[in-house]
């Protein structure tokens, strides 16, 4: 069997490749571990059955407002059974179309562990297949924390919290990062007493994400009724029917159950890379240049297996950058520095680019212009106007150098801006730009006005 | 007194205008009818009290989904007063920060009916106010169909619409247009039996907006029970405490109240533009170049009274280029080819730059890149899976023609398209840039995609 691009694992970025390579003529085939695990992490144990269910918890705390619009309710039933049903429904229909949708363009799924042979060869259950190009997709794995070992009963990790079909009445959540701070605003607004505990002196403790955005949203945590703890760990624990957990600020919590939202690791083990001389870093990260090359010239690689940066849409950009440069173009390059940053938890917080903090390490001269929603008429509409634009600008050329957006859809507003930073548009044009109005994007118009010409809005606040 | 610019009418446009020209040095202020009509048309009586409503009839709609979240209801009692006073203090809110920010910033409102003396002179009360340039964005006002005139008991216009404060059992609404629309989804969610007429054979009857994007709110519309009734129009009526009124498609109706959501017209009556001789068209509208110049140099106008495109946004952006003309940039045009027009109903409606119809015949040779929500996982995920993406491109060129978003926060999807016209960037751009995932703007991306390399999602629907 010869193609032109063989792709093993077809999540995130191995599915978006495939699909870019097909249109783009290449003859491309996956090799994925089992028809159940097509589209990988993402699709099966990450951000879709995570957004489902944050959509749900972010339902009951709009009709926590419902009253403001003349909506009272009688009285509420929480059932656990229906959003896990509603949920996985929409996991298998995009897993099946997925796959029929490659059945019906003729792109071949090979079921199995593949296996690199030689530099144009990968074995999969006995079969070998040859390809002109390889592309490495293979994701990452949750990794366990000292002797808190997930056993899908009591203890989960984002593998095996979705066999969870009820809500516990109490939760305890290791880690303050993406993971923890979304599944402690679900459990919450779904009924549950939730624990959450961060190591670091702040939720979502990323260089990337403001200081501000993670204050923001510990607050709206804490509010909701999330125990935060920061500067916390867990010391032992012990089951006693509950378990019993000690922390680290000297408190022994029980609780039902405990999530474990911490680290993952490349899959980057037993599917040959040392034996056709492909390197990897001290991590066990797969090294690649700009156009997502491995050290093997006709090899690459994408998404979790290429930094620490474990996201979807990092995947899906490289595996198209790995495509393109197959195909000879040079135009597309690998580029964390665009990589939005998108948290679904009591706000979505969105963040491309450098903070504030960054840009002074840089050593950046820059303007912050800083609107917040609560003067947004749309925002306030909504009843959701908590929260800001914050818009970091070089002071010496106008250049945007970051945008850290917390609030009603974030995660949709930032675009905008990661594709003028992306086009290299430099915030006089965003200050001129044309807005709907009222929209929550006038918010992100403005943060670029009050760079050039001071506050456009009746409040400021960062 | 002395001012370098007298703004007349403190709306959307003249406040923006107004905040602008202050933040670029100069010595503004309004004249305006009342306190109570500091924020014009938009702020009282339009986007930001139907937007209020609106969102709680989406609110309601999304209850209907709530099951598939594990999201029981046990009863819902919907009360008019709650919903009514939660959007007048909305409105009121954003009125009375608009009022003490401008006299925190020393700009002055003289209150009263302006009129202009002479070029540099505004008249109001019996004071006279001097000015280097003044601003004409007077805005505009409702007209009534006919006999149908609104008497705020039982026939309303969008003026005395918000003194309803009961909910109707039986509502007949006229005009299939933007205003039309958006009531008429308000008030079926409300609980309201609606009938809907238009005269024209489909809903939204704007060239500038796709046929598609009519069927698809009208379909939707009758789906949630609205009588939705095309090419039809009022013949008569006559109260029979309840209103009795004959169609023209031979039927007679009997409903509680009337809502005319039909034209309006330019204030440009009474404020002395003749005598300083202002021209205007045959339909009353003043006449402006690109910079939002009248005939009369050092006079500028904007907003409703420039053109029947009477758009918050439309003024707020001529106002700004009126000011930065008035400082001598030449840059800021105005462009109504770049507006955005964004309905909220039962979908929101987003639509900029041409549709294929004009674009055919405007002569282009064009692509259509269309992408559905309903592959779209974040879509999914949200339970939002109704609509469409359609991209239309130059052939030749690669330029961005139009873009049309139909679905789940397409008002604010809409923006990252606009930006990218407004700064001439092609649709290559579009097709490679980054987006996060899952999210909404995904598929704004795989639009530009398709019009590449083919469809990128397994559901292609127009």
């Amino acid at each position: 069997m010869n193609f032109d691009l063989v792709i093993l694992g077809a999540g995130s970025g191995g599915y978006e490749a495939g699909l870019y390579a097909y249109r783009r003529g290449m003859r491309v085939a996956f090799v994925e571990i089992s028809p159940q695990t097509v589209g990988g992490s993402c699709l099966n144990r990450g951000c879709i059955p995570s957004k489902y269910m944050r959509h749900g918890a972010y339902l009951l705390e709009k009709l926590r407002k419902g009253e403001n619009y003349g909506i009272l309710l009688k009285g509420l039933e929480l059932n656990p059974h229906k959003l896990a049903e509603g949920r996985d429904r929409v996991v298998s229909t995009i897993r099946e179309n997925f796959k029929k949708f490659a059945e019906k363009l003729g792109i071949q799924i090979f079921y199995g562990k593949g296996v690199l042979k030689d530099t144009n060869t990968v074995s999969v259950e006995g079969k070998e297949i040859k390809a002109n190009y390889i592309l490495l997709a293979t994701g990452s794995s949750c990794t366990s924390l000292g002797n808190l070992k997930p056993d899908g009963k009591k203890i989960f990790d984002t593998d095996s919290i979705w066999s969870l079909r009820e809500f516990p009445r109490r939760m305890l959540i290791i880690g303050g990062g993406a993971v923890g701070v979304e599944f402690a605003y679900i459990y919450r607004m779904y009924g549950v007493d939730v624990i959450l505990v961060e190591l670091m002196d702040r939720l979502l403790p990323y260089p990337s994400i403001p200081e501000e955005s993670s204050r923001y949203l510990a607050r709206k945590l804490k509010r909701l009724g999330v125990d935060v703890r920061l500067k916390t760990s867990v010391l032992s624990y012990s089951d006693e029917g509950v378990l019993r957990v000690n922390l680290s600020d000297g408190s022994t919590v029980d609780v039902d159950c405990i999530l474990l939202g911490v680290g993952r690791k490349p899959n980057t083990e037993g599917i040959g890379l040392e034996d056709v001389g492909i390197e990897r870093d001290g991590r066990g990260f797969v090294k690649v240049n700009e156009h997502c090359q491995t050290s093997v010239e006709n090899i690459y690689a994408c998404g979790d297996i290429t930094s620490p940066l474990m996201l979807a849409h990092k995947a899906m950009y490289e595996g198209k950058v790995a495509v393109s440069h197959m195909l000879g173009d040079t135009e597309w390059a690998r580029d964390e520095s665009l990589m939005p940053k998108v948290i679904y938890s009591a706000y979505e917080v969105a963040s491309v680019g450098l903070t504030e903090d960054q840009a002074e390490e840089e050593g950046y001269d820059y303007h912050v212009g800083i609107v917040s929603f609560m003067s947004n008429p749309k925002a306030m509409d909504d009843g959701e106007d908590e929260g800001f634009v914050r818009l970091i600008v070089d002071r010496a050329t106008g250049r945007i150098l970051g945008c850290h957006i917390l609030g009603p859809h974030a995660g949709e507003l930032l675009h905008q801006v990661m594709h003028l930073m992306k086009a290299g548009i430099d915030v006089k044009f965003l200050a001129s730009a044309v807005f709907s109005h009222p929209s929550l994007s006038e918010s992100v118009v403005q943060s670029a006005m009050e760079v050039y010409y001071g506050p456009m809005t009746w409040i400021k606040r960062g």
